[in-house]
């Protein structure tokens, strides 16, 4: 139980929340074993658990139209927290995610975790300005991205 | 102030409030008078203040490096809100805003804001999952984005 409330705690979602929330929540926190090569999740679909990384390696992907996947980021590190689209309405999966290596995570049903929302509001506030901050975060990500496509399409156009 | 309830109520930032909730973020809501080619606030800086257009159209930008703009997106409804980076850590704004048509918004001032929230969680929690909603959104659409750079990229790769 103090193993996941440690793990909880070094999440950037969990951030914030007083022992007694963190407590609460490692009591709906369930550990799963995870194989390389094992899917989490699907982009697009019903999104009912939030993980976090304990152990191993975890890849976010988007496919391309035809097939052909575009990595968007592999998470390594111990409290690495994906699937938070399952707090976000229209609760759908805006990515998938496979295991990379070997290793173990901790799966929390979304149900769970908007119940203990639900009753304690401070903790809702904490959880979701914590989320809005890595949501800002990845979209500038994503700007800067498309600032540097916009710059190499300028160059095979000059050229 | 039934007015300014009411165009509140039109934001996606404010959905869910209550009428009590509204009326509390009215009170601290000043109408501003807005003209063409002004800018509200520029990328990088401090954010602190959270728009609502009332009237006109404010363009959102991104700079690339050499000066050029990159348009993100022309707000012209009654309700649409920008400067939300204004509640969220860092608190630098993540784009530039710039009045494309005369008219006038909203302001609200984070502090203000800040303290209604620490003083009623129910609403913070309302107000954060409204925006991580909206955050999600625009992530999906820039990578949605990014995905047609990339077969664009490849289209001239391949030519």
């Amino acid at each position: 139980m103090i193993e996941v409330v440690m793990l909880l705690q070094s999440c950037y979602l969990f951030k914030g929340l007083s022992e007694q929330q963190l407590r609460c929540t490692s009591e709906i926190s369930k550990e799963m074993q995870i194989k390389k090569g094992q899917w989490l999740f699907h982009e697009g679909k019903p999104a009912d658990q939030i993980f976090c990384l304990k152990q191993g390696a975890v890849e976010l992907i988007t496919e391309i139209d035809d097939g052909f996947e575009l990595p968007i980021k592999i998470l390594r590190s111990k409290g690495s927290c994906f699937g938070i689209a399952s707090l976000v309405a229209p609760y759908l999966y805006s990515l998938s995610a496979r295991c990379a290596e070997d290793g173990s995570v901790l799966a929390i049903k979304q149900a769970d975790l908007e119940r203990l929302i639900s009753q304690d509001h401070e903790m809702g506030c904490i959880l979701m300005s914590n989320m809005s901050r890595d949501l800002l975060e990845r979209l500038k990500e994503a700007r800067q991205e498309l600032k540097i496509h916009f710059k190499t399409l300028f160059k095979f156009a000059r050229t």
